[in-house]
């Protein structure tokens, strides 16, 4: 029988996975890829960017993929942005929800969209009052994005209260979900649990958290588990751990869809995410990206025969 | 200021890090890897298993190995040893502690030793007593060492309570340390916990437990949080994850001690370990090992600086 969903999983390989590649994938390809991950279950998808070609040139194509995309009607389709110019495209592409983001590093923020961090907020607020003119049925959720939330390239550790001050101004500015991310990957499980209950305090109970994790360090699915530890139930994750910071070569990208499902299901968990399937978003993958940027415990080992009858 | 470990480890690549690799590993090689070992600062190594050679043809050369080993006099030199006969062998050659191996589940015991866990449990306490006539001078430590404590690839899951009763015969039979075996790789961060909490109530508070982790399913370091979590402070790890099981062919090994030591220190613990130089042992294997068995996030990431100079 089969269990109604209690973690939320937002399949960001067509988006983060794909930002930093060095191959162009083509439009076909990534709507496959995006059919194939609907097809697995997974009920939000962040199918792309819209930022100028110029400074993401995978996102050239970002129209055609996304009037391909929000045609799935069992899944949320989001797209990320970076400012107001942006979020009126994804309004335009009819997605389901929109992604903004903010670093709580004001360094990465002034070197990734050349604005201050009040700057971009004042983006967002005007994101909202746009979304607010919209008629309710078919207006697209908000997501406030704070990347670097446990970490930045740049200026190491961030002060925890510079985390919980944009989760505030977030909430403040009228977010339906706010977002930690881990861009880097510099996390470790105390400092989830330590700035997911400082994001809490501050901006209640009443707006929902998500976790976005990257595997850098190797310490993607511990931190996911602190996550639990505090209550989040909403997890980005890549397929085949596509993604990853183009400052660090080799470095594993986000954590891996196919690893989180398998994990959250064996501690009993349940993600309405059908693994089999979702497993062969790999083939799709591995006809257009190199080897070295496909990972996955369980794409290495399978899924153990003894695991499955145990199940 | 250097501050006292807090957190034991115990070096296992040149025992289960080879025992399964389809190339001999020359023995100035493995005394290269060990020396290599003990100047990064790690206290206790698993050298080698005193088993047949036709069982395990990489430990031919395992008294050669030995001879070089306990020269070191920073280190606690351990050997795996399968039966009675091993440890003798072990005593012989002079190491300071003696891993005694009986599996939790009985179809993977029968099959790696061909005896039920109670015959195998009689020869620990052949051992033990043994040990008791010797010197308490230079008197090697016995660990009692559960395999597929976590589940089995024969069994799958495996019963809290027989793992409980072994980890009570261990005690009952005098060993001076229990260990706790993910063989295969699959426990989760959860069973992890439960497992180290049943184990602790039959062998009592006096008995240090120890946990040995496999990175199989990429849960090796949530399931090391999950242990910290319930009071471990003493693991077992494989320099470039080293290891793993030759029935899942592209599995990971153990989990990785560069990148658990990174994470213990990172979540303010101590280990007492040179990072940078047991990142160098990472050559020493290069020269003999195909590069698809040296795994490691923070060999393929590099140590971040920013995380570097935050510290």
């Amino acid at each position: 029988m089969a269990r109604a969903p209690n973690v939320h999983i937002c399949e960001v390989a067509a988006r983060d996975g794909l930002q930093n590649l060095d191959v162009f994938v083509p439009t076909e390809a990534k709507c496959e890829l995006i059919d194939a991950i609907a097809a697995a279950g997974i009920s939000e998808i962040d199918a792309g960017s819209f930022v100028p070609p110029k400074v993401v040139p995978q996102f050239a194509d970002v129209d055609a993929v996304m009037a391909h995309a929000v045609q799935h009607k069992s899944a949320t389709i989001g797209a990320l942005v970076p400012n107001f110019k942006g979020a009126e495209r994804a309004i335009a592409a009819g997605v389901g929800a929109i992604y903004f983001v903010i670093s709580a590093s004001e360094s990465h923020n002034l070197a990734n969209v050349r604005r201050t961090i009040e700057e971009q907020l004042e983006g967002f607020r005007a994101v909202r009052t746009a979304l607010d003119a919209l008629p309710i049925a078919g207006r697209p959720r908000l997501m406030g994005a704070i990347a670097t939330a446990f970490g930045c390239s740049i200026e190491g550790q961030i002060k925890e209260a510079a985390v919980g001050r944009l989760a505030r101004g977030f909430a403040e500015a009228g977010a339906d979900e706010i977002g930690l991310a881990d861009t880097v990957g510099y996390g470790t499980p105390g400092l989830i649990k330590d700035i997911v209950r400082v994001a809490r305090d501050e901006i209640g109970s009443q707006i929902p958290l998500r976790l976005h994790l990257h595997d850098t360090l190797g310490m993607g699915l511990a931190n996911a588990v602190a996550g639990l530890d505090v209550g989040i139930r909403r997890f980005d994750a890549a397929v085949s751990g596509l993604g990853g910071c183009p400052f660090a070569p080799g470095a594993r990208g986000n954590v891996v869809t196919e690893d989180l499902v398998f994990m959250l299901e064996r501690v009993g968990l349940s993600t309405g995410i059908d693994l089999d399937r979702l497993m062969q978003t790999r083939e799709i993958l591995a006809r257009h990206i190199a080897p070295r940027h496909l990972t996955g415990h369980l794409h290495e080992a399978g899924i153990p025969k003894a695991l499955r009858s145990a199940a």
